[in-house]
């Protein structure tokens, strides 16, 4: 792509609905609180422009390094292609939630029910995130497992879920195929420690690498992620072109030029005073599960008890997923005349893939002959204008991101886009980032509940817990 | 059902973790601040039962009288069944996260891909709520028009997004069957008012009547959601019965016996303590989109500007659809760390209903062996009442509904109770939690961008709003 190409595909980020002259005085933020922030601001992209790599930042080499790793990923694609018909991640967190936002947002929507010549010869895919045992079972109703190939993402080979739909599998594998069983199986996991790796080794299974450095929330644009899109015929190429761009529109130390800046500034004015919501609320039905993937990102990464000190902050701001039109009858009632109390993101295209015009009929009836002569997509795009008008109307905050097209590059800019948000902001409330203590808790209280050797105490903590008052339970 | 079976399949509703006693002293209720809370919950019962049938309150009458309208319903089913290979629901709001909701949690998780032969000889359903120009496209690119029947949802005829919808297939199915097109189409509408009703008379379709006083989130138990449901094969006397079960236990002015009058004081003192955020969480894969159809009746309906004497409050709490396990890795450890600021509300099961055992493996490997011997059934309950206890811990309230197990009379008694709690919490609120005054403004914006005649001063409000800041676009 040349940069003129690129620069036609960069997406647009407004705030303005954040700022008082927008929303009304009082209700949003002024210049001068942002101008406040950019000193702190400053120093956070310094230190993270200096630690790129380094830690957990790994994901920022991501864009760029990764020529063999895509030449070997695309590799596999083709030899699954080749010997499969239907593709299936086991995996959960950002293992689960990149892969279903790219599927969706690049590939046919129905894309499972086509025939297999509408797939460009491509497998259907599916995402198994749960241990819900009626949802493996309908799996195992749809697919032919003598056709079936299946990706094990697990960094650490300890997550249970994960694991669990692994050992049934193989040993569904083992019978309805026999020794070739692990050919089945491609892992994504750590290169050398945790359990997965040990288990491929054992067993002589085809593997990709889950590097350094790249946590579950960020792993999209690793072999976590871009295998699975691989596979679906997807352009990882593109994708990673469009982080790499967005990464250098980040580069720049100078809020008025860095939009992930401008954004977390935004943002974190919003937390403070008292936005404790944020909506996602893409008007384009094909970026529905990239409020999905963007929620588990701001949710993990800034919900945290502890700042870098060690003083108790409970930070954290509650992701919503919205989607546009269909929550304007679900959710836009409250979001225009409930509490000040969140901030909305937009997300709209320029351009819809696909044009739906809107054929002319029942002249007599206004309300419907009015809608006759436009298209779908005009009625879209000024549904989201409107709702826009509406909500600044009630003096609430929003802001509007464009993407001039949705393909794998302005993808791979948008979740870019959020990481470094994201970044930003952890480094503004001064926490990290890209830990998860809070689940810890939990992990054992599961150990323990399932008698696993070792977990006595936790089991005896949590049987000790106070009667309940049948009064409360009807 | 004797009433022996109806009381086995009744659902529990389990509040402790809401109070002081288990969620930590100044983090939950005090037993006091609910008996404060009983007059006027009484007053608000006695209201309600009065009232009942009465206004906006035509759904409490919906568990009853529907007899003829349910065997026209299951006549129509039969018809559709025996002429088309799927149907395609064209609604949105109630319309759409109803047929959804139900369709999810009774049939095959995924109906659509199974042969019709599993299907029991039931069409494909498809439920389109929203306006983007792909997604019509998508849905003509798997559908066969001479196999397909449409269910167009519009109580006034006047919904934007439906009657587009209708118009292209109108068209469409005029290209593709030529005259008999309108056999093709089921309309659900208002009974005398409306345009839907003037077209289906014109046309001569076949309709469904959607009731006075029974509004769009309270519409399940109407034709609205009545007919997807039975055209899929689902039992719709017994999910009726399962409302009117619930109907009866909500019938008493006795807090320790009402399970909703409980609910309700719960969540309306949360609300009052600061917790805007009201997540609701199944352990049970098949009640995910029980989820989506819950946040519309819980926004739509508490979310308002006014109470009933006009003065300026602000009400409503945020719903945050989750799923567990999934969400454990995406949204619990914001759950556990973050801000006390919201409630989470657990729906278990007793039974699933499959058995997937786990079977053994890997010996040398403490982290993936001890899963071996168990099943998923166990698992993910283990989940369930870890994360329950991993939150108590960190001082979050929470409350457990438990069903005995999915069904099409568990699923009943699940939507009223929560119909119940929102009509309730109106009521202490002093709102009107039938309206939804505040779409109206976007619905006028998008007349006005669509250039309709008589919305030329709209419009000119639209183009007079401040010129946009380009230091905020980036």
């Amino acid at each position: 792509m040349t940069d003129q190409a690129k620069a036609s595909m960069r997406l647009r980020v407004d705030m303005n609905n954040m700022f008082d002259e927008y929303v009304g005085a009082g209700n949003g933020l002024t210049e001068a609180e942002i101008n406040e922030l950019i000193p702190a601001l400053s120093t956070a992209h310094e230190t993270l422009q200096a630690n790129r790599g380094t830690g957990m930042t790994g994901w920022m080499t991501m864009p760029y390094e990764q020529e063999e790793i895509v030449a070997d990923i695309l590799d596999a694609a083709e030899e699954i292609k080749n010997n499969f018909d239907a593709f299936v991640v086991l995996g959960i967190g950002g293992s689960a939630l990149g892969p279903t936002a790219i599927q969706f947002a690049l590939n046919h929507m129905r894309w499972n029910e086509l025939p297999k010549e509408k797939r460009n010869g491509f497998p259907k895919l599916y995402v198994e995130d749960n241990v819900d045992p009626e949802r493996l079972e309908a799996l195992f109703d749809v697919i032919d497992l003598k056709k079936t190939a299946f990706n094990v993402i697990s960094k650490s080979g300890a997550t249970s879920e994960t694991m669990s739909q692994f050992l049934i599998i193989r040993d569904r594998l083992m019978k309805e195929v026999g020794d070739d069983w692990a050919r089945h199986i491609y892992a994504t996991t750590d290169a050398a420690r945790g359990n997965l790796i040990k288990i491929v080794k054992q067993e002589g299974m085809r593997m990709f690498v889950i590097p350094d450095g790249v946590g579950g929330r960020f792993s999209e644009i690793c072999p976590v992620g871009l295998l699975p899109a691989a596979v679906c015929g997807i352009d990882i190429r593109q994708m990673l072109a469009g982080c790499a761009y967005m990464d250098e529109l980040c580069k720049v130390n100078d809020i008025e030029k860095n939009p992930a800046m401008l954004g977390a500034a935004a943002k974190y004015a919003a937390m403070m005073k008292g936005r404790n919501i944020s909506v996602m609320m893409p008007y384009v039905d094909s970026l529905k599960y990239m409020a999905d993937w963007y929620a588990q990102l701001w949710a993990e990464s800034l919900g945290k008890k502890f700042d870098r000190e060690g003083n108790e902050v409970r930070t954290g701001q509650t992701p919503v997923k919205s989607l546009g039109v269909t929550d304007q009858h679900s959710q836009v009632q409250l979001y225009a005349e409930g509490p000040h109390d969140k901030f909305i993101t937009f997300i709209g295209v320029d351009n819809y893939r696909t044009v739906m015009p809107i054929p002319e009929g029942y002249d007599d009836i206004p309300d419907v002959s009015f809608l006759g002569g436009h298209t779908q997509n005009e009625l879209i795009a000024a549904e989201q204008t409107a709702t826009e008008f509406a909500l600044l109307k009630q003096n609430q905050m929003n802001r509007t991101i464009t993407l001039p097209e949705v393909n794998a590059f302005t993808v791979g800019e948008l979740m870019y886009y959020f990481m470094m948000e994201t970044a930003y902001c952890g480094e503004l409330l001064n926490i990290d980032a890209y830990n998860q203590p809070g689940v810890e808790e939990g992990k054992n209280a599961t150990y323990a509940l399932l008698g696993r050797p070792g977990y006595e105490e936790k089991r005896a903590e949590i049987e000790a817990r106070p009667a309940k008052n049948p009064r409360w339970i009807i």
